[in-house]
C-alpha cells in the first residue's frame, strides 16, 4: 500500500507497506543478482548501508540454484537471510539480454540457458510461479523489453502483447497468491510500462496497465541506448497517466544524475548496477564527482574516499590502502569500493526524501548536480 | 616480554607482552600477505572472530605498494587499521620460493621481482630496514630456508650462514630501534632455527641462536615435504634448546592436527595460509573433519556450517546459500568460508589455552583428534 506523504512539484515523499516492511520513497534498491550483492557484501552489511530494498533475478535464481530449491529452503529472505524487502524481476530483460537463441510466441519465449544451454520456456504464468516459489516481496510482470532502436509498427505489436501478457500474470499470481502451499501469499505484483522512445505509445500503454489495478507501475526499456535528454523526456511524459496513488518504479537506473532527474519527475523506485560495475573499475562515488582509486595520487592518501561519509569503508580505511587492495588484486579492495558505492546511493535517496519533505528539492537537485560536475562524470 | 603462565607436559601456556597489547599463547596468526586477509575480510572482521596477531609478508610489501610508502603512510598498523600484534615474516622464504632467478651470497640475495622482474637485493640489513619502516610489532631474522631435501654439507654452510645473518639482524634492528624517525623504537625481533631434518644440526643451532637473547624463536623450514612424523619429531628434539622463557613460533604449520601436536611439544606461535586455501577450495573445517561445501548433499541443506559455531557465517548464513555462492563463483561465498576457517582456528587455540591451563591437554587433544577423524581429512 502506497501512501503519498508529499510532493514538491512532481518529486514524491512516500511510503509503502509490504509485508516485509515500509518502504521509504523515493528509494534505491541495491542488488544482489543471485541472492547475493558483488563484492562480497553480506546482507549483514546491507543493513549497516541502510538498504531497505534488495533486488534479485528471477531468471538467474531460476538458473542456479533453481527456484524449486529456494522455495524449500523457505524463500529468498531465508536463503539469503534478509527480512526486508525484495524486488524480483521479471526474467525477461535477461530472456531478451543474456539467453542464447530465443523464439517469442504468444505465449511466451523459448530460449537456451546461458549457464548450460539446455531449453527453457518462460512466459506470464512461468516467471509469475517462480516468483511465487522465490517468495519476494515485489514481483515483476514479464513483458518485453523490446531492442532499441526498433520500428514502431514492431514496437507496437510487443506492447501489446506485453499487455496481453500482464492481464495473464495479473490472474495467475492471483491464484497462486490463494494456494496453500506459497510462502508469500501477499506477494504484489507491479506491472511494467514499455514503448521506447514514442511517446503515444508510452502514454497509450500507461494508460491501458493503469485499468489492471496494480501494486506499483514500472518503466521499462529505458536507458538501453537512447539519449538521456530522450530518457527524461519519456519519463515527463508518461508518468502523468499512472496512478498518483501507486509507485513509480525506473528499471535499471541509473548514474545519480540520471536518479536526481527522475525523482523531479515523480519516480519513487531505482535499481541499478553501477554502484558495483564501478567498484570493480576501481571508480568511487563521491559528493563531487567520481574518483578513480587506481590513480597514482592516491598512492600516499591517507583520507578516505569522502571525508565526513560514514560508511564502514570511510570510517575505517584510506585511499591509499584501497588503492594498495586494488593494484595487489586483493579481494577486500573491491568489497570496500562497494560498500562505500551503494552507501553513497542510499544515503543520497535519503537526502533526496528530506529535501522533498522541506519542499526544497529543486535547489537540492542543483546543488548536488554542481558537485558532482566539480570532479568529471557523475 | 614473555611470561609463561604454566605448563601442562611440554604445552605451554603462556602471555607475550607486546607495544601493541598482550598475546595470550598458544596463539594463531591469521595470514593478511600483502597487508590483507584473502577472501575480503578486514581488520574489523578479524577483531569479531577474536583474532590475536596479524602476519604481513615483508616480501610482497616490499615489491608493492613498497616499505617506503607503507612507513609514510604511518607504518602497517595504521595502514591496515590494526591496532593489535603484527608479525612480518623476513622475505626470505618467499625470495627462496617466489621470485625468479636468483643468486645466494655471503651478503644477501640477489633476484627479480616476481611483479615486473626488476633485479633486488635483500640482505639481513635490508630485510630489518624494511620490516622496521613496516613497523610491525615483531620483526623476523633473515635466514635461508634451505631446499629440501639437500645435502648435509648444503644444510651445514647454510645454517652457518643463517647464523651470520642472524648477527647482523640484530646489530641492524638495535640500530634501526634506536633512529628518530622509526616509527616502532621497540621493535621485535625473533631469530630462526634452521637445519631440516637433520636433528644433531637443530640442536647446534637452536644452542647457537638462544645465546642470541632474542624476543623468541621460530622453527624455520619445516613442512616443506618432510613427513608429518619427521616434523614432531624435530619439533620436539629441538625445542627442549630453545629458551623456556621465550616464545616458539613454528613457521606456516598447519594443519589443526599438526598444531595440536606441536602445542604438546611446547610450541606457541603458529601461522598457515590453509583457512584461506581452503575455503578457496569450497572446505570448511569442523570438529567433526573437514566438509567440502560443493558436495550436493549441502543443496537443502539449512543447517550452518557446524551447528553451534558462533562464526559470522554460522550465526546468519546456511550450508545451501554458501554452497550456491561458491557454485555461482559469488565473492561472498568465499569470504564467508574463510571467516569460518578463521574463527575456528582461532577458537580452537582458545580451547587449547583453556585446556593447558586445566591440566587436560592430552584428553582434550585425544578427543579434538578423534572428531576430525569422524569426517575425514584433518
Amino acid at each position: 500500500m502506497y501512501k503519498l506523504i508529499c510532493k514538491d512539484g512532481s518529486a514524491k515523499r512516500g511510503e509503502f507497506a509490504t509485508v516485509h516492511g515500509v518502504i521509504q520513497t523515493p528509494v534505491f534498491m541495491n542488488v544482489g543478482t543471485v541472492g547475493a550483492i558483488k563484492g562480497a557484501v553480506s546482507t549483514m552489511d546491507l543493513k549497516e548501508i541502510g538498504t531497505q530494498v534488495e533486488l534479485s533475478n528471477t531468471y538467474h535464481l531460476h538458473v542456479r540454484p533453481g527456484d524449486e530449491v529456494v522455495k524449500k529452503l523457505g524463500g529468498l529472505h531465508r536463503f539469503m537471510v534478509w527480512d526486508r524487502p525484495i524486488l524480483t524481476d521479471s526474467g525477461g530483460f535477461q530472456v531478451f539480454s543474456l539467453a542464447g537463441l530465443r523464439k517469442i510466441k504468444e505465449e511466451g519465449v523459448y530460449f537456451n540457458s546461458h549457464v548450460d544451454g539446455r531449453k527453457i520456456f518462460m512466459g506470464p504464468e512461468e516467471s509469475m510461479r517462480i516468483q511465487s516459489n522465490l517468495a519476494s516481496t515485489i514481483a515483476m510482470a514479464f513483458d518485453e523489453c523490446a531492442p532499441h532502436p526498433c520500428t514502431r509498427e514492431y514496437m507496437e505489436n510487443s506492447v501489446a502483447r506485453t499487455t496481453r501478457w500482464l492481464a495473464r500474470c495479473k490472474a495467475e499470481m492471483a491464484r497462486l497468491n490463494d494456494l496453500e502451499d506459497t510462502i508469500n501469499k501477499r506477494q504484489m505484483l507491479f506491472g511494467i510500462n514499455q514503448g521506447g522512445t514514442f511517446e503515444d505509445i508510452r502514454i497509450e500503454h500507461a494508460k491501458r496497465i493503469s485499468e489492471f489495478d496494480l501494486d506499483g507501475y514500472a518503466l521499462g526499456g529505458l536507458a538501453v541506448g537512447e539519449s538521456h535528454e530522450e530518457m527524461y523526456h519519456i519519463i515527463e511524459k508518461t508518468v502523468p497517466y499512472l496512478p498518483l496513488d501507486k509507485p513509480v518504479y525506473l528499471m535499471g537506473v541509473g548514474t545519480p544524475a540520471n536518479i536526481l532527474e527522475a525523482v523531479e519527475r515523480g519516480v519513487d523506485f531505482f535499481d541499478c548496477v553501477y554502484p558495483a560495475r564501478n567498484g570493480r573499475h576501481g571508480h568511487a562515488y563521491t559528493n563531487h564527482g567520481k574518483m578513480n582509486l587506481m590513480n597514482a595520487k592516491y598512492e600516499l592518501d591517507s583520507e578516505p574516499i569522502e571525508p565526513g561519509c560514514n560508511c564502514p569503508a570511510c570510517r575505517h580505511y584510506s585511499r591509499a590502502y584501497i588503492r594498495h587492495l586494488l593494484k595487489a588484486k586483493e579481494m577486500l579492495g573491491l568489497r570496500l569500493l562497494v560498500t562505500h558505492n551503494l552507501y553513497f546511493y542510499n544515503k543520497m535517496m535519503e537526502e533526496i526524501r528530506q529535501a522533498i519533505k522541506q519542499g526544497e528539492y529543486a535547489q537540492y537537485k542543483k546543488k548536488k548536480l554542481a558537485g558532482f560536475a566539480e570532479g568529471g562524470e557523475a
